[in-house]
Parts: structure tokens; sequence; C-alpha cells
């Protein structure tokens, strides 16, 4: 059995540990043991559940110093931005605990029987055995128990994990902390099963099972896409969330920045390059007026994301993907690329800028496509026709940023409307890096930025992407 | 060109009108119209849309008596079942105007900001232009301006239907009615379109355009699945809500119905022959225990069936797939179909009852499929174990009726366990068919009886199939 290592980017160096993919047989066992504990976890009680996730938490609260260290050494990202992810997977579970505990009972609907016609009690039922797929970016908040698994065990689901692979010693530690959990309150350990892989055979055979009722995804588009088609090719297809990335257009508008310019310029470029650049939300392309203020703004901007400290990426495997993309954007267009210059640590992202016009734009659909790191393609329009040509042209995107006056520019509402259309979530004079955890926030969009857009991924909401409907009729 | 006629079957003749499929162009004018219309009533007020459906509702009521000649001469169905109908599709309209002046705005989530966190508003969009492809059985309520065309409307979308082709002359009538209604509120007509075809070009070109955003449809599995694998191929997959119907597996406990035996047989006999059966929540498949009671009531729902007036089928085509079907099934087993004998009208459906033991059952999955039309599967069973492996056996379904004594039965709460986890209905002590339009109705189930089990057809909760998320942050 060919075994294989996680990888330090802050060491430039594999990781000690050996892991193995999981067997057919070892993933034929956890598909049957999640269907039987699916069988009784289904029936538990909200209250059960609320308690299972609060002793998720206690459990790595109590296994947070080994869980920094192998988050750190397999990611390369700091100890400041773990206890923020940390924190925020901590608050997901307990935010979910909460409305198990408060609102469950509100998705329940109850309309009384007379003589004519019968009672009725619709209640929400987990749809069964849920796949998560952990991304890469985030090896807590988006993976082990991140926000897919966090919202399928509310639900009542049962869960099987099949780790990221490059950060497996990280979601084996964290899966320990939910057996221990599952232990101590006496509940089925199939409820949560842990699958390791390398490649893709191990999701693979579990997406064509027909006891998998629906799956958790956050990464590529290509990844996504590959899961959703396998899902509806089954016998049976099952809903697939898929959140795939975004290239999180930034329009300036012709008027209102001018005045700040360098706190724009400074607040977009920590945007870009903030971790090196590779969350979904990252601002990746920057559409900037052709006048006098937004040459100024693209040079401000330009020169603070070449100053701005370079970071480690996650793993060579996406330090390479992303020095190739920058090539490949940068021989579409007239341009060269802005790139920070002299040493940097052999894993630290190079951050770059590309200038384009707009017809480049136009002309090559490639360069709206999400380039993962610290990069931004710039691109200038002349007028508000260009720019409207330039919206109409994007696909779904997670989010997008609109910078200016909405009051004195005559453009607002048009590029308002035009990309309410395109987007899951529209951030004024703001970055859409920093996502708050909270009802009202939303987290997916149209395809390809999610699979489906009318769910979110973030906030208690996202249960409804784990639990289907069951009506009692005559039950009283 | 060639046309085509709709067929009475109560005179068993065509009726006199012809109509003309759509022509290529004629599809992507309607496509064209469809998406522009879209870009502007996606952005109307909840009151609007409330008064548009109103509107509807008023055109309808003054059109009624057309409707129900077209209603009548289309289907075979009588006169009561059309003001049923009629009825059910006015309240449909009238409840979602409701649902849009007084609990729409309850759909927003809003979260102020603070020092360090941005407000957030959550709100729901529609989807894009919906394509509704109606039914064969239910030519007004999940048709033309039904259930998923309401719903559609209410939610802001653009609806193109593509109309039935057994009653196009009921479809063109309605569709007139929502044209008026336009016209009245100076509504854009593109916000609906009306496409015929004889058979599935039509469906296959919008299925295909990037400008159609979800579908509709009410059916059978093999046209379904087929929207749904050409929805999952695009280049952007959209939502397909498919309802493809069911077997609606009735289970008699061993104990709780032997006092009222005529009571039940004549009940489920209405179920299984009122309009010749030709519902998706017709119970056709009747598990009964193998006892003494038991056989007194297969014998007493079989007479009961046989004894039923015979009825209508919707058009040659629907009778000849339910003859192969009974033929087919009564093929596969042991005993021959108790069917009703005597000289029927020449389109009406010649009711039968087949009775399996268990075994028979289990082995032979055919038995289990749908068959549209008066006809009903008796499966007898031995035991507890023999019963609840049949209901293993089980696929998805959109309804289920356990007909005994909740509380001396010991079986119960595990037969209900275990059909929970298929069904999108349970029904205790009675028929599934009658299908009451209220929030806390559940229209749907797991797969094959619906594509998506996280969604219901009926009631305003059905809005969510065609509503996405936008949250607004810092917009304050």
């Amino acid at each position: 059995m060919r075994g294989f290592q996680t990888f330090n980017p802050q060491l430039n160096d594999f990781n000690p540990e050996w892991y193995y993919s999981s067997t057919q047989e070892e993933v034929a066992f956890a598909i049957e043991k999640s269907h039987k504990a699916f069988l009784s976890y289904s029936k538990s009680s909200p209250t059960l559940r609320s308690e299972l996730l609060l002793q998720i938490v206690e459990e790595l609260e109590n296994a947070k110093s080994t869980i920094e260290s192998f988050y750190c050494n397999e990611s390369g990202l700091s100890k400041a931005r773990f206890e923020v992810e940390f924190a925020r997977t901590i608050f997901q579970l307990t935010s979910f605990s909460d409305f198990l505990l408060n609102h469950w009972t509100q998705l329940e609907i109850y309309t009384a029987g007379n003589q004519d016609l019968p009672s009725l009690k619709k209640e929400k039922r987990p749809v069964g055995p849920v796949l998560v797929m952990g991304s890469s970016n985030f090896p807590l908040a988006y993976s082990t128990i991140g926000g897919d698994s966090v919202a399928a065990l509310a639900a009542g689901c049962s869960v099987i994990v099949k780790a990221h692979p490059m950060h497996v010693g990280t979601s084996l530690e964290v899966s320990k902390c939910i057996f221990s959990a599952l232990g101590k309150l006496n509940l089925d350990e199939g409820i949560f099963q842990h699958l390791i892989d390398e490649g893709f055979e191990v999701a693979t055979k579990l997406l064509k099972d027909d006891r998998i009722k629906a799956v958790g995804f956050t990464g590529s588009i290509k990844g996504g896409r590959a899961i959703m088609d396998l899902a509806s090719k089954r016998k049976a297809p099952i809903p697939v969330f898929a959140e795939m990335g975004s290239a999180n257009p930034v329009v300036f508008l012709e008027n209102g920045f001018e005045e700040q310019i360098n706190h724009f310029a400074s607040l977009f470029a920590g945007s870009i390059c903030n971790d090196a650049g590779q969350f979904c939300t990252k601002p990746g392309l920057i559409f900037i007026p052709k006048n006098k203020s937004g040459k100024e703004l693209a040079v401000k901007i330009s020169k603070e994301v070449l100053e701005y400290p370079s970071f480690y990426m996650l793993h060579p495997s996406i330090q390479s993907k992303f020095e190739l993309l920058k090539k490949e954007r940068e021989s579409l267009v007239a341009n060269s690329l802005i790139e920070k210059t002299g040493q940097l640590e052999p894993l630290q992202g190079r951050q770059a800028i590309l200038q384009v016009d707009a017809n480049e734009f136009l002309n090559h659909h490639q360069l709206q496509e999400e380039v993962f790191g610290p990069f931004a393609l710039i691109i200038y329009y002349e007028n508000k026709s260009e720019l409207l040509d330039c919206l109409e042209k994007l696909e779904g995107q997670l989010t997008s940023s609109v910078v200016g006056n909405r009051i004195e520019s005559p453009e607002f509402e048009e590029v308002i409307d035009l990309l309410s259309l395109k987007v899951g979530r529209l951030i004024l004079n703001g970055i859409p890096t920093g996502v708050r955890v909270d009802e009202a926030m939303n987290h997916g969009g149209p395809y390809p930025a999610s699979s489906d857009s009318r769910f979110t991924a973030v906030g208690t909401q996202s249960i409804a992407r784990f639990l289907r409907n069951l009506t009692f009729q005559n039950f009283d």
C-alpha cells in the first residue's frame, strides 16, 4: 500500500506522518455504518443533537493545541489565522446548537382538521447520510466539522467526511473530537465516519452508493462539476451543494471614490493578498474607470499589492497552479504582469496585478475565471456602456463589491440591477473577504459560484440543504 | 405543417380544432421575450404581483364557461370535477396573492451592523425564466396557471408554458386570461409565454437554452428523468422540480381494521377508481395481512372496485398504456387479474385488481411501479417481517396510508419509521387522494416520486423552488 504525506509550506518539506487511502472495504464498511446509524440518529431529538454539537465544542477546546499544531504544519497558515478559524468553527457549532434548541420547532407547520378536511403536520426530516468533502483553504471551518458537517449533523443526518488530502492530520485530530463526543453521549459512532484518500477513488465510490443521499463540497469548479455529474447520473439522483469559488468582481463607479483612493487601495490590496489570496471571496476582477482618478487608483492598488508581505501558499501544487494561471492570463493580453520582484521563500505566493482594457476582457472569456492566489485583474472601462457590457458577460459569482457614491453615480442603479442577477452577495464600499457568519449572510450564488443558488453554505439556514418535508395527515 | 387535434374521450372522437406545434423561430422569440420581461418583472413589488394573480382570477371567472367546455371536451372529465379543479386553481391564485401581501417580507432577514461588522440584508430573488410543462391529468390545477406557474409568477419569474398536447384548447383559453390580466395591468406580455408541441422538440430546445433558469414538471418518471438529465448536462445546470407520480402504498396493519372492513373497502375502492384512478396519489399497492379479516377485506375491496362505475380515461394513448401495464403485471405472477367484465364505453378504463403474495412482490421489482388508471395490486403478507421486507424494497413515494390501530398494533412504530424514510406524506386511516391545499401539505417525496424531496409542489412554500438568496452588505 502506497502512503502519502502532508506538506509544510513554511518549512518547504513534508510533514513526518504517513497516511494511507481508505481501502474499498473500509469505504463499504463506513457506508453501511453510516446508513445504519442514520436510521436511529434521524429520529433523535433536536435537544440531543444540540448537546452533541456542544460536546464537540468541548472536545475541540480540549484538543485545541494539538489541532493548532497540525493545522499550521499542514497549511502554512499563521497561528493568528488558526485562532480566527477555530473561533468561527466553534461559533458555527454553538449557533446550530442554539438553533436546534430555540428555532427547530418553528420549521414545523400544523393545520387543524375539521369535518371536511384532515389535520396536517409538516415536519422537516434529514435527507440521509451526507458526504462532506473538505476544502483545501479552510482546514477547520469548511472541512471536517465545518459548515457542511455541522449543518448535516444538526439536521439529523449521519456524515461521512472524506478528508482533504492536504490536511489529513488536522482532519484526524478533529475527527477524534467528534468520536469522543459521540462516545460521551453514548451515540452510535457510525453517525460520523472519516475516510482518507489521496485521489478520487473513495469519493467516487461514495457518490455512486445509493445509501448516500446528499453531498457538501467546497472547492474548484472542475471538482464540483464532476461531483454534480456523478450525482445526477445515479439511478436516484441526489442533491449536491457545491461551493465552487468565484472571481468576485469589484466595480469602482465613475465617481465617489476619488476622495478615498488611498483608503480603498489599501483595503482591496489587503483583501487580494491576505493569506496569499487563498479565499473563495478574494476580489479577482477590479473594474476601474479610465479617468484620472481611476488611473491613480490602479497605480495605488498595484503598489499596495506588490508591497504587501508575501505569504505561504497552501501546497506546492497550489503554488504551481497559481504560477501557471498568472502566465496564461498574461499571454492573452497586451500588457505584462506587474509582479512582485526579488527573492521570496520557496512556497510564498508571488503577488501580481494584470491590467487590461474592457475590449480585451470582452474578447477573452478566460480572463473572468478565478485565479486562486494573490492576483487580481484590473479592467479599465471607458464609459458606462463598456462597463455594463463587461458585467453582462460575467458568469455567476459569490460576491460583487461596488465602490462609489450611490446617490451621485448615474450608473449606480443599473450596475446594481445587473449584478443582482449574477451574484449571491452585493457589498457596498467594502471588501468581500471576511464573511460574517449570520442568518442574513448568503454564501453561494448562481452557477458556477455554487451548484444551487437557492441555498446558502453559511448561517443556520444552510441546514435547509439537508432537510426534506414529511407531512403527517390525520395523526392527531 | 402538420397539425394535430385533441381528443374527446366521452365522444370517442377528435375535437374539431386543429393545433400546430410552435416553430423553432417562435420558440426562440418566446425565450427572448421571456428573458427580457424577466429583467423588469423580477424587480416588481410583491403588491403588484399579488394584483396580477387576482386579475388572473377575475379573467378566469369571466371565461369560466368557455374553459369548462374545452376542459370537459379535451379530458373526458365531468363538470363536477371541473368545478373542483377550477375552485382549486382559483384558491391557489388567491392564496399566493395573500402570501405576497402578508408574508413575503417575512422571507427577508436583516442584521444590523456595528463597529466591527457590516449590516446584512438577505432578500429572496426570482431565479429567472421558468419553463412549466403541464400535466395530462390536471388540465387546470397542475397546468397552464397551475401550481408551478402560480408559484413562479409569485416569485417574480417570467413563465413559459409548454401546453400539454392533450388539452391545448383549454390551455389556450387559460393563457388568454393571463394575457388579458397582463394587459389590464400594463405589464409586459413577455412575462407569460405559451408554446405548443405535439412532441418533445419545443421542450428540448427550451431546456437547452441558457436563459431558462428552472423547470416545473408533472408527469411520468420517464419524462421527468429525461428533463432532469437534460438540465444537469447544460453548461450551467438548472434546478428541476419534477413530480413524477407514485404507487402510494397502503398498509393495513395486522389489527385495527376488522370492525370497519366495509367502510375501508368502500373508501379505498373509491380512491382507486374515482375519475378512472388517474391521480398521482391513487393508492396502487395495498398490503393486507393474510388472516381471516385480511382476506375478507381483500374480497370486499375487489368487489367494490369492480362495482365502481367505470369512467373515461383521458386519452386513447393513456388507455392503451393502462391495458398494457395490467397485462404485464399479470404475466409476472401466478394469479389472474380480477377484472371488471362486460361492455364498457370505448374510452372507459376497465378497473382491475391483482393479488400476489409477499414473496412474488419481493421477486419482481416491476410490481411496485405505478399503473396509471383504476388498478391496484393487493399484496398479502404473512407476518410483520414479511411486511417490513416489502416496505424496505419500496422506492420513494408521494404518500403512504397506514390503516389500523396505532396503540394496539405492535408493528405500528416500525412501519411508520420505515415509511417515513420513503414518502413525502403519511396518512393515518385515510386515503391519499383529495390533496388538501395548505401550508402544512407536502406534495413531493424521495426520488422517483419527485426530483427533489426538499421541496413541495403544493402550498405557498412551493415558491421556494423558484427563489434564490441575495444578500446586501453595508447598504444601510
